[in-house]
């Protein structure tokens, strides 16, 4: 599969298009396990007339385009598998209107979540989601990322009010409105969240925002088991209380992370809690959720407040990921990201915990408990085939104890090229009509081919 | 348009196909202004067999089906304009599952609100979305409905976490799953709910519960000017604050309670606000919400907590509709919708009373102005086609405006019938990528044709 690309160089300018080695390389892969290829050219896209002759090439010479974002995936989603086009749209990085009275912003997609949260500090604004990565906002819409703060904040589907997207015959449309609801035409934002470029190229996007809380406080829970921390947050889940994270961290991942960071942490299942709301609720609800937790076995409890005991407080989580990674140099990362019915959470968990020492896999447990959804880490030796294949293995394991309780293969990382094995047994015969609107919307398969639903 | 009527009623039963005339009539109209037509029969559904032999014979003999639930629709929706098949329901109303661990129920399409809230209750859960009416749960899921407490826990649309299908070309699909969350496959859920019946026909839906929080209390605050009541609003909005309601009720609505109902209010502009919480951040969140309407204005706010003082509160805002038709015996009732970002509300409200005032309209205003959605409920002589006329003039104003700053023409009643009109003003060209949808989903076009994007 080739093409002129010096036309292509031509039609966007010299700086906009490149088919060096290292851009090919360094848009090759993502932050998974999954083998690099390399696309045959980066096209770095710096307006909507950017994107538009970009596709309108690629649709002349039926070549793919890949959007391509932090490359922070866990999927291989920006994974050019059938070459073409890698759309990099890191240069469109503007935030184009905040709206602080609406509670919205227009963002470009390459802006990143910590640049857009900065600007709307000042504000008294922020942006909800938080996958954890700085991955840019397009990225984070079209796998519908959530991470800790799903919880209260939902998705990137709840947040994303609005997009502009270039589908693959060159027209541009913008799905929903900006009203904070609406019950007008079908609802196509939904649609294009999470469709990880396979059905159009966003190239703006209006999301909520929510106003910063006075206070916040943060919390440790320590338990001897997971399945009563994973009971503890049933019980917190039907008091009411609204929590902003809630978060476990499996032994195995303290047992790195103190390892790995220094830190002294217990070396047991513990909860990572976050309240946020006015100064006197979250101080009520505090002592709320410290009540609830000891009637359900909380060992040891400790809240915080300030911004840097809070920080202190969440190292080990945000850095779970991360120590674990250095605890294996050399090793790629799998992680599985099912997410279940939080009642089928504890026997999840427990089959993760079985099959983990089965096949020894080496990593941890991590979960956003509040939502049903778990990470295991899973240090692999890609060139290792029998590692790989007992990976996989597990991954499989996990993922059909899920499937069969009605949960999803996929929480929150996307589907990309690792979880497509699992379209048809997780949606049955509703798989062949994405396939349709797959096919409607891009009847060349030009959009990200081989991902998904394809 | 006619088919062989026995021929169904031998496949589904003598119980449950008539083609009486009052039956028929019975099916012919919503609770709006639009026009009556009759079906040419009636199908009483009682099982997902039921529904799939329908359809199958609605396929074989090119005949629509529209989906009939309690008939509480504001847009027309249910009517069938081209005749055929009204499906009714109401007879498919089981509660099959409760899982109070899960936070999930999963109900038949017939199912109505308040029955399915008196199922739940004892588990101390509730459903949250409100629409006022007692629609069922197939209905409110096929307008995307919401209501007074969309400021909280959004619309149907995020609360509907999987639903059963009925395909136009007999295929049954399951959309979605039962996590929490989901990036696997398009979003198909959202995609389906606020369809309208026109993409498929519900048969089974599962929905997010709440728990019922410890404390709730509700608040009236008065305000001088309409202006000065959603100011206030948008400075709650901004403080972070959790409001569980936000309702505002205009000074002409306030004087045709105070007549229909003979309450006492003071006859401003006033909000009606709820809070829910835990005791103590409830509490704590009162007095703060009190000391900003204070600032902002508010001439004369009360705040009350036990059950029957609420009711008595809320009175007001939940007989509004009631009372402004009281007023017009043998008017219908025909009710704006427009939702607009929230900055736009004061001028859209302003617009809305020129316009009131100008064509010398009718009713009152009503807003869930936490969400920028505002009702204007006009009463109309359906059979003086000059007051039909002011009425449809006036209605074009105000979404007219709405649609030039971003927002929508309905926000929570529907397209149907009623606002077919704005579809490709409001939605530009994503309406032909609505209509191809339609088109794949049912190309012999037996789904409530003549609605929507048709």
């Amino acid at each position: 599969m080739t093409a002129d690309w010096k036309a292509l160089q031509a039609v966007l300018g010299v700086d906009k298009v490149s088919w060096g080695e290292s851009i090919r390389r360094s848009h090759a892969r993502d932050e998974s396990y999954h083998p690099e290829h390399l696309p045959d050219v980066v096209v770095f896209a710096e307006s909507l007339a950017d994107i538009c002759q970009t596709v309108e090439f690629a649709k002349q010479n039926q070549v793919p385009i890949v959007p391509f974002g932090a490359g922070s995936g866990l999927e291989g989603h920006v994974i050019p598998v059938h070459g073409g086009i890698s759309l990099d749209v890191t240069r469109m990085n503007r935030i184009l209107e905040i709206r602080p009275n609406d509670f919205l912003v227009c963002v470009e997609p390459g802006v990143t979540r910590q640049a857009l949260n900065d600007a709307l500090r000042p504000y008294a604004l922020f942006f909800p989601v938080d996958p954890g990565a700085n991955a840019t906002i397009g990225g984070m819409a079209a796998t519908n990322a959530s991470g800790t703060t799903a919880v209260r904040y939902g998705a990137m589907k709840d947040n994303v009010r609005s997009i502009e997207v270039v589908l693959a015959d060159g027209r541009v449309i913008q799905t929903g409105s900006l009203a904070a609801k609406s019950s007008s035409g079908y609802h196509l934002t939904e649609l294009f969240v999470g469709s990880e470029g396979t059905l159009g190229i966003f190239s703006k996007l209006w999301l909520r925002l929510y106003g910063i809380p006075e206070r916040t406080v943060a919390a440790a829970a320590e338990f001897s088991t997971v399945q009563k921390a994973v009971q503890a947050v049933c019980t917190l889940l039907g008091a009411g209380l609204l929590l902003t994270r809630c978060e476990l961290v499996s032994r195995q991942y303290m047992e790195v992370i103190n390892k790995q960071l220094g830190t002294q942490y217990a070396e047991t299942p513990t909860l990572f809690l976050e309240l946020s709301g006015s100064e006197a609720s979250v101080q009520a609800d505090t002592e709320l959720v410290k009540a609830i937790l000891r009637d359900e076995g909380c060992a040891q409890f400790r809240a915080v407040q300030s911004e840097e005991d809070r920080r202190q407080l969440w190292t080990a989580r945000h850095n779970a990921a991360y120590a674990l990674m250095r605890s294996y140099p050399g090793l790629f990362h799998m992680s599985t990201d099912v997410c279940v019915p939080i009642s089928q959470l504890p026997e999840a968990i427990a089959i993760a915990e079985t099959w983990m020492e089965r096949l020894q896999i080496r990593g941890g447990i991590i979960g956003h408990v509040g939502d049903g959804n778990f990470h295991v880490g899973v240090m692999v030796d890609t060139d290792d085939s029998e590692d790989l294949r007992r990976a996989e293995e597990f991954s499989h394991h996990v993922v059909e104890f899920a499937l069969s309780v009605g949960g999803t293969c996929t929480g929150e990382h996307g589907v990309g090229l690792g979880k497509r094995a699992y379209q048809e047994a997780e949606h049955g015969p509703a798989l062949a009509i994405m396939q349709n609107i797959k096919r409607m919307l891009d009847p060349l398969g030009i959009f990200n081919p081989g991902k998904l639903v394809d």
